[in-house]
């Protein structure tokens, strides 16, 4: 598959649980971290948004989980963004281990930008990124 | 909505983010934490399960994000177990803010029990939950 | 010992790791939240704080590690706060296992109140709680 | 200073919290992330040792608070190692922003090897490593 952004990481032992596994919830940071770095190279500096009073938030994870990740692997983030409707957007992102391209997460993250009232507005900088 | 089991949680500050709120990741390990003491007051010790090489898994979950929750407040996570496939089961898991009882988080988690050597089977007890 | 305040917790599974007990940082968590919750009973609200531009930050931190904690183990948090200059105060911070009072934790948190422009100053809602 | 070990890191969003920098507790996080890949390049593998039943575990934390990290912020960690007795070692370790060097965070992480009985012993290649 291809995508518009990839990054790499690498698990961290505190990431894991006493099933030696990454922890289900740390997926969902990985993610998290992945969409802010494509944001972030994109213009779009989540941080300093949230300054201003636009927060992107998110309205529904979809996270499929295929296979663990353990002590030490190195894996990859792989990400595109789509356009819902005029407010509503998705990250489609999976998730691989890096010596053998093993799918280990496939992930759907559907979101909004919210303006300083907490309403929900089409945030221009986001719908230039999905037509891209 | 009727759940048979309800745990009482207070929001902490390490537990929010720079946009003021608890963040996403966060609503897992709530949700993680609410199965695991349903499982242990219904006689399934998810640690001491891990022990003996059974490992309960999840193999896919969906988060409904309605309202976010900030520092202090507090809340309550209702469950129910419904079995989904003869090794399948999922957890219907809902956040309410307990001042008001507003949805704050709406989930379905979806798993399976794993044997020593990692293979899916029908265990046991967590079907017996799921007929009760 | 005696402590002017006390707060319990119980360890949740996402907050162990590997080596099956809770992970070292997961401590300081601990006693932050406990804290925060000293400081709100006393009539300080630690996120309003930031929204008013005080910030109370932690300067230093020493944690005897003395026994582990483990899944499912219920555990008590004990405080006492003491100034230490003008503006300096430290948080003295126990953690007992519930069960038997066996120290687990014995920590210092040192601290001071930062005003809008990030300086040190006397904030005496703090000063007025180390003279009780 | 010199270090035998250096490792770069970048702050993530989720790893801020509502004062907008880094959480007190996860800079514990990025030091045993640190220590963990210092061990592992130099032939000692965390997670395979606890496997073995060896676990190796801190016994104290000493951290000074310099100036805090920020969203997006790049640093990295300098690490030493250094032989306290027979059985105790400490990792000396500091973050520093990478922009400009500016030191962020000091640390001193004491810790043992516990056998199987959970006994502190000499563990030789710890050992070895100290005196390199």
């Amino acid at each position: 598959m291809d995508y518009s952004f990839k990054l790499d990481f690498k698990v961290r032992d505190y990431e894991c649980d006493i099933q030696g596994v990454v922890n289900n919830g740390v997926y969902q940071n990985y993610l998290e971290h992945a969409r802010h770095e494509f944001l972030l190279v994109s213009g779009i500096d989540f941080a300093e948004l949230v300054k201003q009073g636009v927060n992107l938030v998110v309205t529904r994870a979809e996270l499929d989980y295929k296979y663990p990740l353990h002590s030490g692997e190195a894996f990859w983030v792989g990400l595109n963004l789509q356009q819902l409707s005029r407010i509503k957007f998705a990250f489609l992102q999976d998730i691989y281990r890096l010596s053998d391209d093993k799918l280990i997460v496939s992930a759907r993250i559907m979101g909004v930008a919210l303006n300083e009232r907490g309403r929900p507005f089409i945030y221009a900088p986001v719908v230039g990124l999905c037509q891209q």
